[in-house]
């Protein structure tokens, strides 16, 4: 079953930083510039760590994963422009 | 008793911007430059939330709020420079 993840990036290169975010658009939704929403299974999250660990600059650059549980998505609040990724059409199959 | 909150913002006027993070320092720990980490009571999730949204532009700006549960919380990854916010040094009493 696959796992609702929150992916923020932090990368101080702007072609490490493109590189990155155009690996992320392969695994889910970019919901603000460097803030994607992911469904993802476990062997998937471990493949997305991996091919972003060899993008990115350890001591300079930073990613952070964040999983939620149905009932913390449920909660999730958006205000201004934007909602929550929807389920289905961004599991990747 | 309060809650983990992973607070994400998008805003594209620099003064906004910068009246935004500014207001947030005050609720919790900067992690990326437009993402905190805060530990907040009910009162004070809708205390930040009303005055976020006086600061921001809805039609051009967005605020997402991303609750963690306390299960959540462990398993939050965090590959690179920094951590995730310890818990009491951060909640305001």
């Amino acid at each position: 079953m696959s796992g609702f993840y929150l992916i923020c990036f932090d990368v101080h290169h702007p072609k490490r930083l493109r590189k990155i975010a155009n690996e992320m658009e392969n695994f889910g939704n970019r919901v603000q510039r460097s803030v994607f929403e992911c469904h993802l299974e476990t062997a998937q999250l471990a493949d997305l760590q991996q091919r972003l660990e060899t993008l990115m600059e350890p001591v300079a650059d930073q990613v952070r994963y964040y999983p939620l549980c149905g009932k913390d998505k449920q909660r999730i609040i958006v205000d201004g422009l934007g909602q929550v990724s929807a389920d289905p059409d961004f599991h990747l199959v």
